[in-house]
């Protein structure tokens, strides 16, 4: 999504999105003739690396090996109102889309779009508008209905005996953690942003406790609901210590998230998705309101992300009966300069 | 002294101060009868808790017992652009100087004194005047032109044999750490600020290596060295590492100045006159230009603050033949609200 607004007293997200969704059989809904047949080669999946939520996208899509299937355009970290752009790319315009800004796919979709321009974004090559940007709904499609497309040894990571633990989960991440940071940092009041911080380290509190002894969210191999997770945590000490004020500890000072988000983070997938430099871009140029000079800090030290996390002790099969992916293509890769645990071939190397 | 201001492309301190001196023959340069002599009750520090120059003076007032000699005024940690105010007292008024802002006695000793509005000052209390507000003399002119009026037991801050050594330390850590932190805040482009950040963690880690194997900066007791750096690391991770950016990692991640910290904050003088609360206030809500909307962060997390350091075992002498001072005076006790370390009788206990 988008960097938030401003809300007085308290932050609260636009959640209202395009809930198209592109599904086995075209709708949804069963009847088979619906607009969005899943179709190798006919998406594009737009994202930001800084982004935490189109970073749950890019990692589910190459947990699932959808690389062939549905093509990735990469938005630059920055962005004015006018939101993301391809200034990445020659020319600072999509190679496949041949536009200069995401937001040129939406207006195409709905003329003079008015709600959010937001990645992740699924777009329809062939007419150039947006299907969905409804980013929960998003990757549980590429588990469930791209299927065919999964590569040889893709783990399961919404599997149908643990999907209401997964959705219960996600739901209370999501509202407390995933949004919690954003809640903190935005709040424009010290009561809203007091009660932000409590509610925000109350959650987390419960996950070092939920994590102790159990080496992934739910069940005992990777799903969703740590890909999401994931997400805000490989932020916490880049920004959302800081910038966002979330700072009663750091990440690295809660034992149990510390080693789980490390043992994620050297996991194929996680870490080799995550750019540390984009990251802080994104967060400390474009939110001028709380940051106004612009300046990126130089910290933090991100050594500590490669230290042994001991997280195989407790078990678990990181992949199920799958395979972790191989290295990622190699115009999809993280630079080293970018994430220092990333090697040559774009996979992190401890 | 003051919040700095906004200067590009690199932060510089207005250094132009009162330079005035209260000495022993009153003129300080051996004549016998210049205007400030020392005389017990005759002068008024005046300080804010927020502020890592008036930490200072309150530390070093407090370990060599001058209470009674020199009395204190105590301005609240936030201020508007006409500086420190006492609106902590009773009708927002200086007790004793009968005062709203120390800029008052600035303006009575100058009128329309030009420069920096400044704590720590030290106000001539008959005449209401600032004599002086030059911090780096201030204190060192407590240890050596008051002696007659230290308590029995107060520790020689800067002694003879190791003015050089304490006068060159105190010039690298005054260049490298105490400014070097303002310097990150308030750089207003990315590459002043990279070079300041450079430049304080180049230092901090010097630092590092320097009280490895040595309990205290210049010989084997605590020094007016200590006293410098101990205000600026008080306020590291609960302001520099998040406000200022000065985030390659917190204080409590330099293992060595971590426990050289807690050693101090644990030794009375130092912790007991640290306000936290004050502290966080000032920076968060005065520097508008660097967080607009005010917000103080709850965080940190100072459980810390009381751990076990031990440094003991490297032996040094606190207080030289002298001995730690008692509780402070009732009036002048740091809350526990406002630092969850000092007890009812003002003194910090572990």
């Amino acid at each position: 999504m988008s960097g938030g607004t401003y809300v007085e007293p308290s932050f609260e997200r636009d959640t209202t999105y395009i809930t198209d969704r592109i599904t086995v059989d075209g709708a949804g809904d069963g009847s088979g003739d619906g607009p969005w047949p899943v179709e190798a080669g006919r998406y594009r999946l737009v994202v930001a690396r800084a982004c935490p939520w189109a970073n749950r996208a890019i990692i589910v899509r190459r947990l699932l090996g959808l690389e062939e299937a549905i093509s990735m355009g990469i938005c630059g970290p920055t962005h004015d109102a006018d939101s993301w752009t391809f200034d990445l790319d020659p020319g600072g315009v999509d190679p496949v889309l041949g536009i200069p800004r995401i937001k040129d796919a939406y207006d195409k979709r709905f003329p003079g779009y008015p709600r959010g321009i937001t990645v992740p974004a699924i777009v329809d090559v062939p007419t150039g508008v947006v299907v969905t940007n409804d980013f929960p709904q998003l990757t549980l499609d590429l588990s469930t209905q791209w299927r065919e497309h999964h590569r040889e040894g893709a783990p399961d990571l919404y599997p149908q005996a643990l999907r209401s633990e997964i959705d219960e989960v996600n739901r209370w991440v999501y509202t407390e953690v995933n949004n919690g940071v954003y809640r903190c940092g935005f709040a424009g009041t010290q009561s809203a942003y007091d009660a932000a911080y409590e509610r925000l380290f109350t959650a987390l509190d419960r996950l070092e406790a939920r994590l102790l002894n159990q080496r992934y969210l739910v069940g005992d191999t990777i799903t969703e609901a740590d890909v999401r997770l994931f997400t805000t945590l490989a932020r916490f000490d880049a920004v959302y210590h800081g910038h966002f004020k979330c700072n009663r500890t750091k990440l690295n000072e809660m034992p149990v998230l510390w080693a789980y988000a490390r043992d994620l983070f050297t996991t194929p997938g996680f870490g080799d998705t995550t750019d540390f430099v984009h990251i802080k871009s994104h967060y400390y140029e474009v939110h001028r309101d709380i940051n106004p000079t612009g300046v990126v800090p130089a910290g933090p030290d991100l050594s500590g992300w490669a230290q042994p996390h001991g997280r195989e002790a407790l078990g678990g099969r990181p992949f199920g009966d799958g395979a972790p992916p191989g290295p990622p293509p190699a115009g999809e890769r993280v630079p080293t300069a970018h994430n220092p645990h990333v090697g040559d071939d774009g996979l992190v190397h401890t």
